[in-house]
């Protein structure tokens, strides 16, 4: 598949509407809340108050003896497995002997109305004996530390470990750092810490489940990937994966957080205990407490220059917040950590730390802004110090084509330079910095950003229609426009607008298996799927058409939406047409796709941030903001855009506001939107997004992802900026009002 | 594709539980009448009180102004079409300038709720100036009758007439009647008559549809055809097929008469005026007032023989209601009317005339049950005269491979002879004939039938799952078991069992064209669509057992459900073994089928039917009923042997009991279960039902259709018997008490 030149292309990198969107404005689309089935009751869990305790006992007697109240599950009903890490994997849902968080789901209810069910809560009686929580991970690495899983088998860096709180400690490296940092001129280190962060999707988790007498698993839920549910629960429940058909519903946001399991399991309990379908819908508090946030962090960098502005020696050191169950951000921010530079001796180690709060999930690019949070501050130091041009030494210190990565592999054509190039020539770049005054510190700051691109499985079937239209059935839910983004390659191949293309997404009975919807993965790899199938489309349609013209399929070629008999241009019949007269040549034209995509697909970007600080409050402006990234071929801009775009705010509330706040006892204090600070466009100017399009050349119509790296360049970006402002380095985020005014109050040199 | 051998079936002959079997009894199963959507309203429609008047006005306001009242639509708010046959299609779902039949649709409100609604039809003042309505057709066809079409182009045997009933007249033959009487030894000539008849499923009509803002618009209905419904729909409101999203809920029961699209059109319209989805159930009123029942008839039989016991001429000449519109049976019944003999003179004329009444669609063989009360009670009186065998008579003349029909072609390899024989063979026409007493009078009848089945358009598409399941996704709906007799010629060909395949329905954007589910077309045509599918699965799956088993994918045979390199028997991999490696060996694996099947199938039916007659209420029970049929390769003999009784049963109903009862202004007497008689299984012996298996030459495995057969041989069967057992010919159906009654009272010999 070589990439095709972008000149050619007539749909991709037009802005069609997206085919949901009147839906979606609406009001019309059906999410997980609007789901209903004849006899549906309401399910509700029942959550722990403590951050760490025993279960002594759990009598729910009188809550089943409850007008309305159907049944009532506890762990006790999940199947027995051989496996320790399932076993595990069933307690995070409903805890069995421990609770590790507040929030952690003790018991359900099935009730005829959601208040019964809430008020069922109620006569739940639970016994616990309440045991020492540790909340940060300075507190659960030490020896002495309440062990939250006193038999997980931790490995550290290679070696099994019991009776630990780091659930594994991983690293990558290439070269001899301790020489790199000898015959480094200027060593740079510094220690960044980051606050627990909720990815603040508007649609709570939900989920409806019917298990009939058949054993057979109905289940709907807004989720990220409905394969991904299928398996999850299959595996929870002991049931073969056929047996379970899951419905994805629109999805009212996910960013990593709608990958994971909660509730499908625990309706499904219930709806088998209480031969109904059951729906549960969380509220804000339980999303934030009982669901997958990102992690904390506490990040060391350590970054070696010479004199002639060469990265010569590199090493970060992060730590990350598991939650109360092993994390996996870790395995994505290692081998990426310097993944922007090309640095001869580079070392990064990550330690997954359990603590007795949520188990944390992927947000974005999982661990990544956290550790652009130390890089991009060490690497502006450097800047800072040396007086260097913080583009251009970025440029010359960049990964490009061939650079060997930590892990081993060589990068394959990436456009890290060319974005870098094209931040240098942004009006907002080439402008003058915002001057401070008496009020307002003003400053500005460069961050750049990598993510990893995921490949892996993807399945589309097309089937024409006689008005010249194709459906498309994709596996891929649908989160930021991605049937449009496929439509429109599909239409791309066949020579029909993006509109004549209707994309459905199908329950996991109606379509090949396909990976969820992350890594930034479905516009390339469910596009390859669908370029396949297009193709096929075309090959089958060159027989019909030969039927049409008198030739033979092999004669027929097929150009501009045209297909014509070889050397006889005139001989010719328009895709439209042929697609008429499809019942007369044989009858349905229908063709499938799908691929396992084993490419490596590297995006980055580059954000120019520019902000003010009231002196009075300590309150950080953003008042210009520039997002670059190279997302190889734009599907559809305005949809790259808006990536871009949602994810530059997510990664500046992460720098500036948002953090999961706890009281003494390990209970969160701001569950609710009102006291979790998210940045809303009130707050923020436009973003302004430059999309850079350097061909993948994994992919047919050099299409790349987008949707990961914008959330990390904000890391550096904003603190770079708040650090020209002010004179100084605040390592500690979010770097908040109260931060900087304390800093303003007590620290500030006069 | 030679049919397969009949031996090496390891699934096709079986008796699976049907995949659906478990939701329908549950009563899980979505039907119409349970689909919900957010902000949905209802519809109802006013129906004319009278059976033909001109509409001089329609006042609306005053129902407009009721408090939930969201809208109402007339005539008026269909678009204007060129066509004038589409024109008549538009007034037949509401009328325009007259009405046509008692419960012809006249407006139609949209409101909060049903009770709202149902009231505000009290409120729209229509005028009507009333007009002298045709009941029958031999009131119809008078010269001075009162025209339903003044301006309608009817086809008389090729000629164009305007200003008749008869909307057309059309016939076809081979050789020369009139010689062929000439030489006849004898000639029998009767005139029958039947009523007009409901198919009766139990699931009323319904339709909920959103037409959006975007002119985008989703249906769910109960229909035997979401593609059909979506051509109608998208063809009467001039909108693009594709602008038009169908989803065919479950169904209960159609057998022909769920084809046409009555409430969906009017549901959208109402959708596009109050934008909202809006939902529409009949009532039983409406279903028999407003659907498409079967045609009353007039059908006379000639039919001449030679004293050596051949047929050698044979004319029949039917007069069927088409109701209000032009109908469509006689198209059906013409050409087959002698299909189960061979004789050499013979000519079939069909007039399709034109009553106030609802216009008629099909239900099972449209037309044949009618000449079948003509015909076999003609080929009985010969047997009886003459007194020859039935049997033995009827095979002597029976059709076979290479018997010309009436219409020209020959037919292929047919199963009459070998049903015929098989009934000679049976326990019951062994057995002595049930003999008359004081109390009751007996009988035994004997009828034959014949049905032609459909080909057309199927599509098919499977995903293969990790656990060695399969998901089917077929476009036809499901009335009669095709989920299973479809899944189980996928399971054949993969060799797993029929419930390891999945099969789903999705809407009209979720897989290829399908034409409707109708003409005992779909285990045979959608069939063949799987059949293709699991064929090109196996080929992808050979490239995938190539990887495992380091060979090429020309070298991989399958057999068995084993792949394995040709001649290395040892050297093989089991398909679900294979599945279970699908990823590791390239992904998801997935295919398509379809097909224009233009295969001419044909079935037929032999029943036996003993009854006897209460001397004093004249009310005639049958006892005993064997019903024989080929259906090729029976899919499921439990579902065949369903369609063949419940096929039976239907039959009967018509031949004993059930009929349209008008009053003198022409409105239905009897519109409800109660006072439309069917039988219910306390009036009938058990069918027995016997599958003769002559492999249809046209489908891979020999498989035929099985669904319209049966109701064709009672209307034979249950009169000889009535003859039988009372010496005296009825030639009205129903053949009810009250006749039996009047002949015993008033015309029986004594």
């Amino acid at each position: 598949m070589p990439p095709t030149k972008r000149s050619v292309y007539k749909v991709l990198g037009t802005r069609p509407i997206r085919h949901d969107g009147l839906d979606k404005v609406t009001g019309r689309a059906i999410y997980g809340a609007d789901v209903t089935a004849p006899g549906m009751v309401w399910g509700e869990l029942l959550r722990s108050p403590h951050a760490h305790a025993e279960i002594v006992s759990i009598n729910y007697r009188n809550a089943l003896e409850m007008p309305g109240v159907l049944g009532v599950i506890t762990h006790a009903d999940f199947p027995r497995h051989d496996s320790e890490e399932m076993r595990r994997g069933a307690t995070h849902i409903m805890a069995d002997e421990k609770v590790l968080f507040k929030g952690h789901p003790v018991a359900a209810v099935a009730a005829t109305s959601r208040n019964i069910a809430i008020e069922a809560m109620k006569h739940i009686q639970v016994e616990y004996k309440i045991l020492p929580a540790v909340m940060n991970v300075a507190d659960s690495m030490k020896p002495d530390a309440p062990l939250l899983h006193p038999t997980l088998e931790c490995d550290h860096f290679g070696e099994i470990v019991i009776g630990s709180n780091i659930a594994s400690h991983i690293a990558e490296g290439i070269g001899d750092i301790d020489a790199g940092f000898a015959k480094s001129d200027l060593v740079v280190e510094l220690t960044t810490t980051s606050q627990m962060v909720h990815q603040g999707y508007v649609e709570p988790h939900n989920a409806t489940a019917l298990w009939d007498e058949s054993g057979r698993l109905t289940i709907s839920s807004s989720t990220q990937g409905m394969f991904g549910i299928r398996t999850q629960v299959a595996a929870m429940l002991a049931v073969p994966e056929s047996r379970v058909r899951v419905n994805a519903v629109e999805i009212g946001g996910g960013f990593g957080g709608k990958t994971l399991s909660y509730l499908p399991t625990v309706a499904a309990l219930l709806s088998r205990a209480v031969h109904r379908p059951v729906k549960m819908v969380m509220d804000r508090p339980a999303v934030f407490e009982g669901t997958g946030p990102a992690s904390g962090s506490e990040v060391t960098a350590k970054i070696g220059v010479t004199n002639d502005g060469k990265l010569i020696s590199a090493h970060v050191e992060m730590t990350l917040e598991a939650g109360a169950y092993p994390g996996s951000a870790i395995i994505w921010a290692v081998p990426s950590s310097f993944a922007a530079y090309d640095i001869p001796n580079a070392r990064a180690d990550g330690y997954d730390v359990l603590v007795n709060r949520p188990k944390t999930n992927a947000y974005r690019a999982p661990g990544l802004p956290q550790v652009a949070f130390a890089v991009e501050q060490a690497i502006d130091e450097i800047c800072d110090r040396m007086s260097w041009d913080k583009i251009d030494f970025r440029i010359k210190n960049s990964s490009r084509e061939g650079t060997q990565r930590v892990n081993g592999p060589r990068f394959g054509r990436i456009g890290f330079v060319e974005t870098l190039e094209a931040a240098r020539s942004t009006d907002h770049w080439a402008s003058p910095k915002p001057v401070s005054d008496n009020r307002w510190m003003r400053g500005r700051g460069l961050g750049v950003g990598y993510a990893p691109h995921s490949g892996g499985l993807a399945s589309a079937a097309l089937a024409l229609n006689k008005d010249g239209t194709v459906s498309l059935t994709e596996g891929s839910q649908d989160i930021g426009g991605t049937r449009a983004s496929v439509s429109m390659q599909v239409a791309e191949v066949l020579g029909i607008d993006a509109h004549s293309v209707i994309p459905v997404i199908p329950d996991t009975d109606g379509i090949g298996y396909t990976d969820v919807t992350a890594g930034s993965r479905v516009t390339n790899v469910m596009g390859v799927a669908a370029y396949l199938a297009a193709n096929e489309l075309v090959e089958k349609l060159k027989a019909r058409a030969a039927v049409v013209l008198d030739s033979e399929s092999d004669a027929v070629e097929f150009e501009d939406g045209v297909f014509s008999v070889t050397g006889q241009s005139a001989n010719s019949i328009p895709f439209v047409e042929l697609a008429g007269r499809m019942d007369e040549t044989g009858g349905p034209v229908t063709s499938t796709g799908s691929i396992d995509h084993q490419g490596d697909t590297n995006g980055y970007g580059v954000h120019i941030c520019d902000i003010e600080i009231d002196r009075e409050t300590g309150k950080t402006n953003v008042i210009r903001y520039t997002a670059l990234q190279d997302v190889g071929q734009a599907a559809h801009p305005s949809y790259a855009e808006g990536q871009v775009q949602g994810g530059a705010v997510q990664g500046i509330g992460w720098a500036l506001n948002e953090e999961y706040v706890y009281d003494a006892d390990g209970r969160m204090e701001n569950p609710s939107f009102l006291d979790y600070r998210m940045p809303i466009s009130m707050d923020l100017p436009m973003i302004e997004a430059i999309l850079v399009e350097v061909p993948n050349p994994l992919h047919p119509f050099g299409i790349r992802g987008a949707a990961e790296v914008p959330i990390v360049p904000p890391l550096g970006a904003v603190p770079n900026a708040i650090a020209d402002a002010t004179g100084h380095r605040f390592l500690e985020a979010p770097i908040k009002p109260s931060v900087i005014l304390r800093w303003l109050l007590e620290d500030k040199p006069e």
